[in-house]
C-alpha cells in the first residue's frame, strides 16, 4: 500500500450562478482537466472516472458517470458516482486512489458538481433537509440548528464570542477578493456580520456559506513523474464518523470524526500538525471553522478561536486557512466542495495560485466534513 | 489480485410498497445480514459499509452511509454511498471486493434500498426521467421509450414477435409464485399482456417492472471460511459502457456493455457460458430479457428470442433465467436491485432456495444493467 499516488492536473469552474446544465459542467471539467496535462494525457490512459454529487433533484441526471464517460471518450474506461454527504468530493479521491493502489486503474478522473440554483431556494432548502437525521428532522433541528448546538457548547465551555466568529467571515471574504473562482467578491466587516440577520442563534446569515452552482475535478495518477514534473502527492488520507445527530456526541463541541481522520491521514504521511503551512477546512458555518483547528491539531482543545484573535490563519498568518475564500465565501457546491479544496492545495504546493499564494508551502492539508461532523476526510497533500 | 472473496451473508426485504422510513429499512438490512453469518460475525469485523441507491428524492437521506454506519455499531468503520443508475448495487459489490482485495477491508456489509412509493406516481415518473440522456429528454424519448426504439430494431431484424415477448413477462410472473419477496403473486397470460396498455410500442403495461419499495444486503468478506462453510465466491465480475443514448449505440439491438461486462468476468472467472445453470438479467423491460441472453452468451445473436420459445429459460428449463420472479414480477427497487438479484443466486448456489430451488447450481450468473444499456456489470458466482 505504499505506492505513490498523486495529482497530476486540475479543473475548476468559477463557483455561483452557473448557466450551463450538469452535463455540460461535467464535460467542461473532464475535458479541462485532460488538456491541463503538463506533459499531456490521451483519454485511453483514464481507466476509470468517477464523479461526486450529493442530491439528484440538483444534477437532474441519474448517470453521471455515464455523461463523464462520454466526455471522456475511452471506450474502455469505467464510472460511478460516490457520495458521502458534503463530503463526496474526498471520498471519490479516496476511492480514486484505491483503485490505483489495487492495480485497477493507471489514471482516475475525478469529477464534482452540484447545480444548486436550479432549483427555487424553497426547494433547495427541502432537498438540503435529506442532510438531517430522522430525530433531528421530527423536532425541526436543521443542519445550521444542528451546528448551532454544536457551536453554543463550544462557547460556553471555552468563551468564544460572536466576535470571533464574526471575524472568520470576515477573513474568508477578504480572502475570496484574491480568488476568481469564488462565488463573492465582497469584503465585509465585523459588524455587517453581526447585524446580520439571525438564523440559529448564534448562526447569522454572514455566516453561512451560500447556495452555490461550481464544479471542479482533478486527475489522480498511479505514475506521476510520467504526467508532470510538479506532482502534488496524496501523502496520506483518513476517514471516520460521529453521531448523526450533532446531540447525540459524546463532545458536541468537539469535531470528533475530523480528529480520527486527521489521525489516521498524519500517520500515514508521516507528519505532525506543525509541518502544516496551510489548510482548506469546511466553514459551512463559519463559527464552526475555529473546531476545525482544533481537529487538525493546528490549536489546542477550546483553543481554535484564539488562532483567528491572534492573526495565525490568516492570509499573512503562519498556517493561513481557507486562503481560497472558504465554504463561506468561495461558495460550497456540495458535490464539487472536497474537490475544489483539494485543487486549491494542489495550487499552492506548485506556487500556481497567483495573488493568493502562500510563499514556501511543502504540506497542505484538507478538512472535508459532512453532516454537520457525522462523516470526515482528511487529506494531506505534499510536493 | 487472486485473493477469494466471497458472499457470506444476506438480509433480504420484500419488495412491494413498505411502510418503514428509509431509516429503518437500512437498519433492518445491516442488522438482519449480520445476524445471518452461519459461524457469527462481530460488527467490530465489519471495516466498511456501502449503501446503494439512485434517487435521494426517494430515501429523502443524504447519509445513508451515515445511517448505515450507525445500525452497525462499529465505531471504527467507515461508510459511503454508490450510485450507477440501475446497475448501482452491482457496482457497490464490485468496490466492496476492490476494499477488501486492496487490504483495506477485513469485511464489507454492502446495503441497497430504494423508496419509491414515498413520492406520487407523477413524482417518481418525473425522478426516473433523470435516468435519461439529455438529447433523449429533449424530444421526449423516456426510458421505455429508449427501450422501445432498441426491440423494434431487434423484432425487425431477428424475426422475435409480441408473443415472445408476452411469454416472458408469464414467465417472469409464474416464477415469482414461488418467491416470498416478490412484489406480484399473480400470474398472467400471454392474452393479459397483449391487451394490456400499449406505452412505447412494442412495450405494453404488462412488460414493465413496477415501482417498488425494497432493500437488500450481503456481507462480502476476504476470509470467507472463517463465517460460513458454504460461501458463495464472486468468482469474476465485469463492468463496461455504451453511449447514453440507445439510438447512438452501434447496435441498438445488442446489449454491447453487458457484452463486454460478461467476457470480463468469465475470463476472471475461467468459465464459458456453457458453465451457466442459471442467471439473473436486467429485465426493467421484459422484451429486453432475450438480449439480455445473448449479451451473456447464452444465446446467438439474435437467437435470444428462440431461448423462451424452446423453454431453456424456463424454470424447469436448462438455464432457468430470473427464477425470483425478475425486475418485472419480483419488482425494481432501484438501489437494492443489483444485491437482490445477487441475493437470489447466493440461495441457489447454497441449495436455500425453498420452492424455486434450481438442482445441481454450480455457477449462476448476474447481469445488472442501467439506462438502457449504457452501463453494465456482470457477475459470476459459484459455490
Amino acid at each position: 500500500m505504499n505506492k505513490e499516488v498523486a495529482l497530476v492536473a486540475y479543473a475548476h469552474e468559477k463557483y455561483g450562478v452557473l448557466s450551463e446544465s450538469t452535463e455540460d459542467l461535467i464535460g467542461k471539467m473532464v475535458r479541462g482537466a485532460l488538456e491541463n496535462v503538463d506533459k499531456g494525457m490521451d483519454a485511453e490512459e483514464v481507466d476509470w472516472v468517477i464523479t461526486s454529487c450529493v442530491d439528484n433533484q440538483f444534477s437532474e441526471q441519474h448517470q453521471t458517470g455515464t455523461v463523464a464517460w462520454e466526455a471522456l471518450g475511452n471506450p474502455g474506461a469505467k464510472a460511478f458516482r460516490v457520495e458521502a454527504a458534503c463530503c463526496s468530493g474526498s471520498m471519490a479521491v479516496y476511492l480514486a486512489r484505491n483503485l490505483i493502489r489495487s492495480g485497477l486503474a493507471r489514471n482516475v478522473l475525478v469529477v464534482g458538481f452540484e447545480k444548486m440554483s436550479a432549483v427555487s431556494t424553497l426547494v433547495a432548502t427541502g432537498v438540503l433537509m435529506r442532510g438531517s437525521s430522522p430525530e433531528e428532522r421530527r423536532v425541526g433541528i436543521t443542519q445550521p440548528a444542528s451546528y448551532s448546538i454544536m457551536i453554543q457548547q463550544y462557547m460556553s465551555k471555552y468563551g468564544a464570542t460572536e466576535e470571533d466568529f464574526a471575524l472568520v467571515s470576515v477573513k474568508n471574504h477578504e480572502n475570496a477578493m484574491r480568488n476568481p473562482w469564488a462565488h463573492f467578491h465582497k469584503k465585509i466587516t465585523v459588524e455587517d456580520v453581526l447585524n446580520s440577520r439571525l438564523i440559529a442563534p448564534p448562526i447569522r446569515l454572514f455566516h453561512c456559506c451560500p447556495i452555490s452552482d461550481g464544479a471542479a475535478a482533478v486527475i489522480v495518477s498511479g505514475d506521476p513523474k510520467k504526467y508532470t514534473d510538479t506532482p502534488v502527492y496524496i501523502a496520506g488520507m483518513g476517514m471516520a464518523h460521529d453521531a448523526f445527530s450533532s446531540f447525540r456526541r459524546s463532545d458536541p463541541a468537539f469535531l470528533l470524526a475530523s480528529k480520527l481522520a486527521a489521525d489516521e491521514a498524519y500517520k500515514e504521511a508521516g507528519i505532525t500538525p506543525k509541518d502544516i503551512r496551510v489548510a482548506e477546512v469546511h466553514d459551512a458555518f463559519t463559527p464552526v471553522e475555529p473546531m476545525c483547528y482544533e481537529a487538525l491539531g493546528i490549536a489546542g482543545r477550546g483553543e481554535g478561536y484564539k488562532l483567528v484573535r491572534e492573526g495565525v490563519v490568516m492570509f499573512d498568518g503562519a498556517i493561513p486557512v481557507n486562503v481560497s475564500g472558504g465554504l463561506k465565501a468561495k461558495g460550497h457546491p456540495v458535490g464539487a466542495t472536497g474537490i475544489g479544496m483539494m485543487v486549491e492545495i494542489y495550487l499552492q504546493l506548485r506556487g500556481e495560485a497567483g495573488e493568493r499564494q502562500v510563499p514556501d508551502v511543502e504540506v497542505g492539508v484538507v478538512e472535508n466534513h459532512g453532516g454537520t461532523g457525522s462523516v470526515s476526510l482528511v487529506t494531506v497533500l505534499r510536493r
